[in-house]
């Protein structure tokens, strides 16, 4: 007897983080997405995505969600939201009524309502919701409990290579909490598919350009994870740059050790912090590790390391569409659904 | 006693050819840049311009152009439209009735008016005008008469290359001139500074799009040119690509030779088409010669050749931004003015 | 009973292609990946590729590929040589000799001796093998007979894209032989992972550098196997551009229509020639069929067309490691195998 | 009377720095380029120059050099080292014998020479002239006395970068000494032109890769000059990244604020320091300061700076070829010959 697959909604399908959730959702062996949802759907999935079963999914435009939703009368089933933070807060507390689970990407409900206030640049709608969410950042995180339609909230995508570095070695008492500096470069992707001048390839070409210096939304996002997860309280420079490349992010992250420490030491910290977790590779500082294209197009997190004595250099990257958003995205839905984390994951191999 | 400088007014100033015309006036020994016209004034130009005099230059929004050269009570000022074909025809004709001459960028005067109106896609607002315009291809063109206010219609940046190096050969009967296929490839900023979705960085990295195939409207424009210029009616396939670099246009040209020749006969009758005219460089076929770096930042236009027995191969270099609209277009104001057509144009040198 | 799976030897397998076949080769369900060769055999598969399964596959220098080859003992096996023409025409013969299926991925046994020399430019080892050899353009060739070792030549990677646009037209006697122009661009992986100094970041990047121009060893290629499969003698000219992008070729293909037709019949042109071939999409010009990026990482062929009354205008595009390399070799060992074509191709999914 | 123009000599002269040192050198008012100088001699400067005056400057082979000062001598002359540092420190002594100023932009003379030992790999030849050489170093240094042939040591690029941002606000006591952590990237051209697998365009798209974590030869450069113009020992933290993109360095610098302050105090102590110099714009952070196109092809430095309440982010651009390289060898000449320090150099404005 076959299982019936959990239906999925994909909401912000065309945007360049909706596309992979629709790309390895199609191939996930659970799942079976019912249709996406944009605020154009003038388009089809096999405009961008050359399988069979992305002919049959439909695309429909906003205002015809909640109907859809409600037409499952309360059976499970997951929506995940691809969409800015002002749409998934308004978008998240009717779902979740009508007995869905959420899995948003944006930043809606990751930090406290005063924090979203001031990073955000605008008030709340659905404050309630914020602390009832369950952060996504795997494998930190505590799976969120299956009773009920859940809300979980997808981690950044600078937030989460910059978490999966630092977290270990916080914990680890290895490095100094008020010493840390976050030089983070992204490819253009991160920017999402609106039209802009300051986008446009003849503006990104030969740059490298920092923006929203010490003021872009991860940085709050970091501090409060890191003190979660680690359990220290921080207060990170981050300065995020534009990269001249689609995709990828490298977090360059610098810090004072606490105490002598070896490579070695550092090793072991990662790999008991990260054993049983396959998505993550580490090691000392070499350039496949802290090659870009190495992790474009997996779900993985590469993490480097050297130290100098004094001080600590990491590198940690991430695909900023998979780990940083969509793959990390079904890793949690793997786990409301108890199945093991990388369930559909394994076949984003890296193209050499 | 100094001679007092040509009053000179830039629309569309912002535009990525408008900088470069700026750029250049500000340092052209008989021109003095009155002022800058823009939709959104909000901005100097010194914000991208490192010259004092740039500081001094004001930049107003579009209803103050038609005041500023009515207060000029009729004296001589040249106005470069760096504006959409639409905004140029609009403009131009109350402009030349204030006696200002109209160097103008755009496609608005360069094909008659139902050509304009089957390939721009609207009616003309001017028609009149187009026979009074002069095409400003240096050095094929006849300098405007400088009796009263003169418009010229500044070439298209592909037309340029094309009709470059193609009206030598078709003049000397050097090729069928039914075989002629044109394959050309443009930066960017080709496309100007508009926010595009298909502009975006993300899209156009790792392409080479072919656009607007058999329907450019520079298709007519190279017809009309190479019958006026080589007295030869053509029918060219012509198909634009977009690349992945901001900068450059480089035409691959194909044509069947109408009889045999010899790489010294192609050689000599560029020497002598472009005798006396500096900005030409042309030779074999050679990587050098071929390069789109060594014509970015340059006023020049580079032709090459090979030739098969029965084909020849052009390829034909200009930066998109100058030989292919700026510096064209000061070489036409030189014109007017009676200077040597490369006055303000030998600092324009390439960077290695 | 689990069936034997078939041995399979890289040689030449840190280039980029040898790289996409490991990685292919290593999820394949008939194959087992048993050694790699290379000159410099101080590397390891799992350097480049993050499969459980690339830690087991030794590399070895060039000179153990004959011992293992000879311990089989003339059992079932393949070589896939990603090797220059010189090193494949030298090595294929022993290879054939010891009983193992060659899949020869460079030029050495495309044309004949003659051409060979005249256009690779040195003398052939092994003539005899040349007519031996099985052109392998799938689905154009005849599948290799299994009986005995069998030498398939891999087309090469620009031959490919402008083969399979071609031969369906040709054939059907919609295009004038005589009118062919190939204006084809290649990502920069094509020309391999040898340092140099015109494959230098410093220097591609920002051109379009048109090479080899009437001089590609890939001309006479295209010439002789489009006489070969559609029986037409003709003499393309043929240029090939190096792009500002690692992967994907796009052939921009121009002739004169040698009778009235449409889009229509066109269409159905390729639809029958390309039916039961799930690796061909086709259509009217449009940007997601001529995009690069819609092909890189995938093992399909795009070919879209437009006409303009009495000239066809083709776009072909392909990865140049796949399609044009490493998944075309696939696809020929699967026939060898008796296989389905795309057996082990279809995870090959475009990333979005 | 014409004073006689200052002859001039350029060695490694096909090198990227090379090239721009001639370009700029050909149009300089006092100087005369006599000859170039490179391991191949096998092409002219014509190649590369689209200047006439390039035509007439001989390129001979290394051997040359010392004959060609000789038959001056001992007049006046400059000789420029565009060479490696172990080229630079086997010929400089020699020269300075023959009586030629020598101003080399190898590192060969930059540090003492246990450090030169550990950080470059090999024993110093000439130990004895690295306290005589300048460190070049525009505005900080001195000039150099031109009592007899002298020699000075430019800045490394990234070094530059650095030094120019630091050494005001170090000065000014604004910032903990031991708390200084430089995240740069730069262009390729940064690697010179030599031929190299991980330069190539294929490898290097896409990534944005950190190189010599912890050892780069910068790093003692740095902090000797920090100390010797600033008066503060540090041991700053420094990580070159390899950008996909040409021209241009951008070093993020991140360190911790000694006392409270503002942006008008930062902003003040920057004006004080380079008041009179005019190849310094600085003020708050701010796309136009940060980008890297604003001083590609300038022989300006743009620092831009933002402050949290406890940290300062400061951001320093350069063109590496030019202030990083070629234009700040030009400013030493110019000093050595008692000239303005931008004589030559004003011609260089940005594209826009």
């Amino acid at each position: 007897m076959v299982r019936d697959r959990h239906p999925i909604f994909i909401v912000g399908a065309r945007g360049y983080s909706g596309l992979e959730l629709a790309r390895i959702l199609l191939k996930h062996p659970e799942s079976q997405v019912k249709s996406c949802f944009a605020t154009d759907a003038n388009w089809s999935l096999s405009d961008y995505i050359y399988n069979e079963k992305a002919k049959s999914v439909p695309v429909h435009s906003m205002q015809e969600l909640a109907p859809q939703i409600a037409a499952l009368n309360g059976a499970p089933c997951t929506v995940f939201l691809a969409t800015p933070a002002d749409v998934s807060m308004k978008l998240a507390p009717s779902l979740l009524a009508q007995g869905a689970n959420i899995i948003d990407l944006s930043g809606a409900f990751r930090i406290d309502s005063s924090s979203f206030k001031k990073w955000y640049g605008e008030e709340h709608h659905a404050p309630e919701w914020i602390a009832k969410a369950t952060y996504g950042l795997v494998p930190w995180s505590t799976p969120a409990a299956a009773k009920g339609p859940v809300l979980i909230s997808n981690p950044g995508c600078y937030a989460t290579s910059v978490l999966m570095a630092l977290i270990p070695l916080l914990k680890a008492g290895l490095i100094d909490a008020d010493s840390i500096v976050i030089d983070a470069k992204s490819g253009t992707t991160g920017a999402g598919r609106k039209a802009s001048e300051s986008q446009l390839f003849a503006e990104v070409d030969g740059e490298c350009l920092p923006y929203r210096v010490a003021r872009h939304q991860h940085l709050p996002e970091i501090n409060a994870y890191l003190e979660k997860f680690a359990g220290v309280a921080t207060d990170v420079a981050f300065t995020p740059h534009l990269l001249p490349t689609r995709r990828g992010i490298i977090s360059s992250i610098y810090a004072r050790l606490a105490r002598e420490t070896s490579i070695a030491e550092i090793q072991d910290t990662f790999a008991r912090a990260y054993a049983g977790y396959p998505l993550v590779k580490h090691g000392k500082a070499d350039p496949k590790l802290m090659s870009l294209k190495r992790v474009v197009g997996s779900a993985r997190n590469h993490i480097s390391y050297e130290i100098d004595g004094k001080r600590i250099f990491l590198f940690s990257t991430v695909d900023n569409l998979l780990k940083g958003a969509a793959s990390q995205a079904i890793e949690n839905f793997n786990r409301v659904l108890d199945l093991p984390v990388t369930t559909g994951l394994f076949e984003l191999e890296d193209l050499t």
